[in-house]
């Protein structure tokens, strides 16, 4: 059994940038934008509901306070300061879960935040504060991470997720975006490779060998052309293979 | 019984306003700020935990998305923008509450859009909206409003409030701020028209009548030197007097 | 001779909304949003860098500071503080269009200001004050706004502007949006109605009539599917039926 | 000669920080908040007017886009973004400068910022950049920083300043905020300090030795009790000892 989770509501007043209404079609689990990088309050009300009417998982896509760089620009955010804005935003996105019949039940730090708690301890450790103000849920990140391990240590369930877009190295770790061949485009390689992680959990390294990369969800991409229907290829073809495709909050 | 409640938390990042510490060892309700004009989630986070520990009620103080103007620019906001704007703003700040074993159990809105939602219908219904969306507390209003009105049409539980240092025309409504006289500056005299407010529930209006004012709530300023003073010398005169002092909520 | 006008930059940050490239290889001059209902430094930098080499001329699209709203809510700003915002946006581009061997050359109210200001007084007077302190441009408005009237008499340029894909009443004046027939979506009706504006002055109204219309400059649409080809046809039916299309500024 | 800066405008909206009216009578440069860490556009006009009149040397305080951190939170912004938001905010200010008679005359860098580029290569280069895209202006930095080093390079004029109230290495750099002893708070120690930097180029270090110190400005703090006073007392003295105060540019 797998989850697939994609990035919702990334939009901001007039400027929309993900097609929520096809994507909430194919995820188990919506990670909402809550503000501080994308996500206003109307978008997020939207979201919400359409995410609950479909039963899909609904989840706190929390950020750096960045609209101007889309939460991509790693900032030095003092431990309290940053716990605070991250319980601000579950709390912020939770009105409209309830208001839906639903509730946030999980947490995925974005961005440059994503990438800066794999190894920064203090961050790590201020996200892990910002979701127990907010109530002890399940968060989602990269396994091996110290956001994950941390959360873990403090009673969290930590759920790993995969990318079948991505190239991994040896050591089972992502090959950085500034390297080449870091990013895969061809569709028909992702939905095999999302076959091979969601099924032995193992998947083709970069230089060939097969590398294990544990995961409980499979992140797809929702902000380019041709995203929607690279992640419904996903779906179908996981389906077909006889894996269950389910939430995992 | 009477009810003080002051704005608390109106700073944002390094810059402070008010003595959050000392009003809260006077106030029985706290409006404290989320964050649209003043607020941000370190602040939230420390005024309720302080609020909670000392038995303060904490209310939800909603505005318009106006940092830039502290909230004081009445703003043409579509109504579906203004009810999520305001059910988000509750929500960010019922996760400070909560974390401090508390809840937001008031929504008070503040400077242009308290001001606009008198008269404006639509507003006042989205702020209405936006309240329901939130979980249906109670609203803290100015007597005769429209936004009172429209809140307890929809069931919920409408608080009125009055002024203290505000002068009343004859006709029980407030002297505008930019008529002379509108401000009441002599603290003795704040002192007894408190008083008067709450033990009889009336008040000397503007031409030496006196004037009924319905109200559960008195609202202190807590952004002017002296305030804190003030509302303690208010709120002794009112136990000496006998008046029981408690929240509403 | 007419001028073109169009929205320009309209992006911020990860989003964009305006085919600037496109758009820039049609119009005579570029309204270019300057940060604060949209229009980020890097954006407004490559966008007055490609209008400086295709020779168009630069002009700052001030707004209301409301991102979340893209400047579409009316506010109420007190008179200096608008006046000190305008000046800011256009002091903010004119360091790109210099950058870019150009200078701002006049200046264009956007969206919720720009209708307010054809009938509000004090505002329309702040916008002035703050063309004036940023050096005396020309300003780009509607034809009868107390806007352009409070300007002229300011001493500063107006120049009127007309919409070839709005109807007029038999006053002269835009049918407001929501009423039906507001808009008009046919090509073709626009690119006549464009030639109409620019050689004869007069257009069809919406009771069947001719009226006048006063305009130097066409505004034209950039952020909706279509919009790019329509600005195209409607250059190319001026520049055949012998109009010199050029900038006013 | 010597001059004197400090940080003026650190207000936004309601909030207000700094004294600037006295500030005014005592510096002769005045570092100018730009609206990123703090400055609105009237107390921007405000400042820049007051400064005009007194003779004060107007630079624009440059930062990271933030608001909440007050510009302390390093950013890692991609340089060609860096680069245009430091030229963004040198042209906003100018206007101001500009309508008070006067222009922006030199730049320096705010907090985070200021401190990273000590050090980074890529964001020293990215405010060098943007400094030479609003016009060659010189810079404020620390003595020996990779700023200052890269801006001389490039053929701006680089000024070194330093900090009467700051301990200093043996190596004659600061001494970190975090240490012990970083920061000097008897007033009369910090006004011997100032005409030590002033008149002989050296000062004590933390160990009790002699260490220069390259200097033609000094930083003066403006936002602590007692600030006004002391920069009054450091002004009054080096004028005392026939040191001539004036502005660098």
């Amino acid at each position: 059994m797998i989850d697939l989770n994609a990035d919702l509501g990334e939009g901001f007043g007039r400027w929309r940038l993900t097609d929520d209404e096809q994507l909430l079609t194919v995820v188990t689990s919506a990670n909402v934008a809550c503000g501080f990088h994308a996500g206003d309050p109307v978008t997020m009300r939207r979201v919400c509901a359409l995410a609950a009417e479909k039963g899909v998982t609904i989840g706190a896509q929390v950020s750096y306070r960045d609209l101007a760089g889309f939460g991509r620009r790693a900032m030095d955010v003092p431990a309290d300061e940053l716990a605070a804005e991250v319980a601000y935003q579950i709390g912020a996105l939770d009105v409209f879960a309830r208001a839906a019949g639903a509730r946030v039940a999980y947490v995925k730090p974005h961005g440059a935040l994503y990438n800066r708690i794999v190894h920064d301890e203090e961050q790590a450790r201020a996200v892990v504060d910002g979701v127990l103000l907010a109530g002890s849920l399940p968060v989602l990140g990269l396994p091996g991470s110290r956001f994950l391990e941390l959360a873990e240590r403090a009673g969290l369930t930590g759920v790993p997720e995969a990318f079948a877009d991505r190239a991994y190295t040896d050591a089972g770790t992502l090959v950085p975006r500034a390297q080449e061949g870091a990013v895969i485009h061809d569709p028909e390689t992702v939905v095999e490779r999302s076959l091979a992680l969601a099924t032995s959990g193992h998947v083709v390294s970069r230089t060939g060998g097969s590398v294990a990369v544990r995961a409980r969800s499979l992140c797809l991409h929702g902000d380019t052309p041709g995203a929607v229907d690279l992640a419904r290829r996903v779906r179908g073809r996981l389906e077909e293979a006889g894996v269950r495709v389910g939430a995992f909050a």
